[in-house]
């Protein structure tokens, strides 16, 4: 009964300097920073935009969205850079059982129904199914990063 | 084109105290951490299983979930303790046109499918569509929070 399918609808569509996966240098992928500088426009479908309403007071925004490129299904996963096998859920891959992202943006402005954000890392027309706004509960801190931390130090001896 | 459908199916459940929307306190909601101390499990579905490999050392988790019991559509909605309609991406109601809802938790321990976890706001029989690590990416600081500030003003001043 709960394994059935759950279906969902674009709300709308990002619209990215990346055209292509290609476009993108795997070494942002290790940097905290790596996108926080890439501007774009997440564009809401017009009968959606009555829900923007109230979200222009908000630094940042939570955008979750359809890997619409992905392989769907893979269970172990080669991040970029990485030599080794990874479980998918241990990574941030596209490639997973439901290919769902997640991205915080920085909103920089609202126009109608159209929202200027930066910090995509997202593909030109990725479809998106949610928006919420990011809050203190969503900011962790004292993190364990699992192979992450061991990645990111093998980088500093190197 | 992009506005189709996009079906996705659960890869596991949250066992949570929370039986009910009844029995979560509003309160709760208006604190940064009215949800830390709450435990409970999150089971993976066994064929799964496999990809929650190099999950122990992360932290904190990122769970993408099903509001199962939420009203679908909605543009404008009341959170709780509010008087005001809010538009729905500026709040983490879950009514909203995609019932898509999103919390951090601590992973505290691991057994083969099951993780036991802290921080959970969902209501028991969730369903769970995406666990992902969280990265220092997803750690923001100095966030404005819009409305959500006035509230929260107001609420020191009474």
């Amino acid at each position: 009964m709960v394994k059935k399918e759950i279906a969902f609808r674009p709300i709308g569509l990002v619209h990215s300097p990346f055209k292509t996966g290609e476009n993108i240098d795997p070494l942002r992928n290790v940097r905290p920073n790596g996108f926080s500088k890439i501007e774009g426009v997440i564009e809401v479908f017009k009968p959606y935009a009555p829900g923007l309403k109230d979200i222009d007071g908000f630094s940042h925004l939570i955008v979750i969205f359809a890997f619409h490129q992905s392989q769907k299904g893979k269970l172990s996963v080669k991040p970029p850079l990485e030599t080794r096998l990874r479980g998918v859920f241990s990574t941030r891959s596209p490639h997973r059982p439901n290919p769902i992202g997640l991205t915080v943006v920085r909103l920089l402005s609202r126009r109608k129904n159209v929202l200027k954000v930066s910090g995509l890392d997202m593909l030109d027309g990725t479809p998106v199914l949610d928006i919420k706004p990011y809050t203190p509960r969503d900011s962790k801190r004292r993190l364990k990063l699992g192979w992450l931390e061991k990645r990111s130090q093998k980088k500093k001896e190197n």
